[in-house]
């Protein structure tokens, strides 16, 4: 283990924290009320000091470090860095808020930078606008680092990420050589920041004010879901706002290369990308399917308002943002069944949406037509191929993995869950495993849309927490944490 | 295909068949009572005509084959035979309760035959004794179905079961010739046989009649849970015959290959067992876990009591036989979350239990730590052990294989539950899909020990006896009847 080069790393994410604060800092002396400008201006003022204390710190013992990078060091470094800026960013709500717990605050620090967008709070109006500006800024930042690392840090690891890739003529991932990570990296922001301006504009033109324009667009094109609202893009009653967020919600669930090719003009990349037809094709069907109960469920809705309010709320937990516009949690088996699947599969490789990701359902359901045919064909070899290339048995093995992975992750965190919070029925608790570990945000049951997380145990608290980071980085980089071998000097 | 074989052998079930219904109407001349023995001895004279005709039809047809069987001759034979068994044994059903629709009695078969158990009747104290007795002699048939044809067929073709036989000094199945084979199954009928006797002269010797405990054996150590009482064994209120069904239960969840050795004296081998050593453990946590639960929560029972309940429903849902005697259904989220995880690992491989199997979870959970560790350290190559053996790496792929294929045929089922189920709720849906395809028979919710699967659309008991059968057959034998390649004449 390189440790000063992980160590300098850690330092950068301090500084962008610091950065970060210091915005908030201008927001709360801006804009904040004058009975509570001097505490929140304190707690910026302490959270900037321990960030840049961090920061030092860590460049110090990364002052002389060795350029050997490999996966251990990558995955060691993302693992620590989202742990250490959700504490971090835990700071401004326990010394802010006098209600919060520090699990509270935890809580709701990790799910914005990991995009998750659960909340333990109620009452955002009450929040000072500087802290209610922290909290959507965290999820901008955490879908920024999402990019950035799944494609400079994942892609360079390949933990499950080649597919990321497999459009690129070359096909494989050793050819990128890191100038080329370096201008694909920076090429991916731009792409993100003119997302951002873009959202921005068409949410004010729409009818919102700067501040709620600005923080919306901070969740929506990170898929993260917090709203400056308790009843979130409910309390807009704008039809041109909730189809603003769809059509954004569906973009940031895009594959951002494959996004960045569309920008360039390469349209025939997408025709010939299975996991975004494949991503479409389920989008439609299901908000079609959504919409129809809406419309025949005694509603009363006009098919403009079904069609809306079905596609927004597909749109929303398919992408993993977690905005809501209706409360599904009351509504039947059937489209409640369709919604938490939706979250299982969650957008595309490669975006800021959660989930297992398009690319391996594909990958999974032709591996079952496989099977079924290798039962009695034992000799017929068949190839599975994505995006027009055929993957390795390695490439297959690892999707594989990575589904038993994250069964065995979801079967033991329900039971850990049902053992902190045994007052608690069955769909809750397997609720706000999925709405977590696939940064979903709002779930079924008691963790509706309309409801929030407070009601949890601050044990379920914190290890919810652990799960949106786990969940974020795609399992790896949390579960190497745990193994031995991992903090090992030389090997 | 060779057609004419595959009809020889499905001529022998139905030959089978003929047999067993003659046994049901030598008890209805015995023991139905004069109102109705009138019906039921037309129903069974009715059902052996079908059956006979039945076999000479299948065996004309195969009148002259050819020696050639090869997977898909297996596949489909057994496949074939237990959809057209369940066919035939809802005729006495359909017959003899006068309000039994055909899906009741289709579904009630099927249960019967897959030694499933879920059951859509009530007041089973009014049933004619002759029908009851073939309710429960059903699954007994279906239970040496699966230990002779999961050896003969299944071991054979080696469809992820190879590991069945990973205790072998050979260690590969194609080193298994044909008479070999055979007497491999006549030992394991031997051992189903014994099993079966000293289960009968237990239950007897502690206190139940003569009927009820030929019936509850045939049900016992078939793993299956159908009962003469609409109670279950909480009817018998006697503790000894609840440590028998226990230890039973227990015996029948074991690999019958590992069971036969255990019987031949060498004992050595149980302890090398992966699969076993994981079983008893598992077993032992959960009880714990239970019992304790059962003793703080309230119930005010003593120690014997809440272990000997703890046990029963642990052992019971674990082996996925579903005899109950206490209503889980409405304990809290962690015991009721502890059974529905036990319904889904299920017993060992090469018993008549249902679930994915201990041996497929050993596989799943030591994958997860191997992928863990490649994710950082690529070259390091870990193999799988299982058994004091070293797994290929296409066993491996086999059960991930199997896994993702049975991820995909639950979301894929519940959807299709939740459509025909609109008024019900989450954890109903996914309960009957749980409850029918691992085989165990009650669930939890709406479909729990206490309650029955009589309130579902027709619809779903038909799609639910699919289910049955292709969990009962571990996926492949249902899946490759749909698939065109199978039907081929010449491949
Ligand atoms: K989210
Ligand atoms: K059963």
């Amino acid at each position: 283990m390189n440790f000063p080069l992980v160590s300098k790393l850690i330092g950068i994410v301090m500084l962008i924290l610091t950065i970060a604060f210091m915005i908030c800092l201008g927001v709360a002396y801006g804009l904040d009320s004058e009975e509570v400008v001097g505490t929140t201006t304190l707690a910026y003022y302490t959270t900037i000091g321990v960030s840049i204390f961090g920061a030092i710190l860590f460049f110090w013992i990364g002052r002389t470090h060795s350029k050997k990078f490999f996966r251990k060091e990558a995955l060691c470094t993302i693992g620590l860095a989202w742990i250490l800026a959700s504490l971090i960013g835990s700071m401004p709500y326990v010394m802010i808020l006098e209600y919060a717990t520090l699990a509270d605050a935890i809580f709701e620090s990790t799910s914005g930078l990991t995009t998750t967008g659960a909340s333990v709070f109620t009452n955002l109006e009450t929040f000072p606008p500087s802290l209610m500006f922290w909290r959507c800024l965290s999820q901008w930042i955490g879908g920024m680092g999402v990019v950035v690392f799944f494609v400079a840090v994942l892609g360079f690891i390949g933990v499950g990420a080649k597919m990321l890739y497999a459009n690129e003529a070359s096909g494989t991932v050793s050819e990128f050589e890191e100038s080329r990570i370096q201008s694909t990296v920076a090429r991916l922001v731009w792409v993100y920041l003119g997302l951002s301006i873009a959202c921005c504009l068409s949410y004010w033109g729409a009818g919102m004010n700067w501040f709620d324009a600005i923080n919306h667009t901070f969740t929506t094109v990170s898929t993260a879901g917090f709203s400056t609202r308790t009843d979130s893009f409910a309390a807009f009653e704008n039809p041109t706002i909730e189809w603003i967020a769809i059509i954004f919600m569906m973009l940031a669930g895009l594959n951002f290369l494959l996004l960045l090719r569309l920008v360039m003009g390469k349209v025939r990349f997408a025709k010939r990308n299975t996991e975004f037809v494949a991503y479409i094709i389920i989008m439609v069907v299901s908000s079609v399917m959504v919409s129809l109960y809406l419309m025949l469920d005694g509603t009363a809705w006009d098919a403009e308002h079904a069609f809306r309010s079905g596609t927004f709320q597909v749109v929303s937990i398919m992408t993993t943002t977690g905005f809501s516009t209706e409360d599904f949690a009351v509504w039947s088996a059937l489209p409640q069944m369709m919604l938490l699947l939706l979250m299982v599969i969650g957008g595309c490789s490669g975006s800021t949406a959660g989930g297992i990701k398009i690319s391996r359902l594909v990958i999974a359901v032709r591996l079952t037509f496989v099977s079924v045919e290798r039962s009695f064909r034992t000799r017929v070899v068949r190839q599975i191929r994505l995006n027009g290339n055929t993957l390795s048995q390695q490439a297959v093995n690892e999707v594989t993995a990575y589904l038993v992975l994250i069964g065995s992750v979801i079967c033991g965190s329900i039971i850990l869950v049902s053992i902190f919070e045994t007052t608690h029925e069955v769909d809750t608790c397997l609720s706000v495993v999925y709405a977590t570990l696939f940064n979903v945000g709002p779930g079924i049951a008691e963790v509706g849309p309309s409801e929030n997380f407070g009601f949890l145990h601050s044990h379920t608290k914190l290890f919810l927490s652990l799960l949106m980071v786990m969940g974020r980085l795609e399992l790896y980089a949390i579960l190497a944490l745990f193994a031995p071998s991992l903090w090992k000097r030389f090997s």
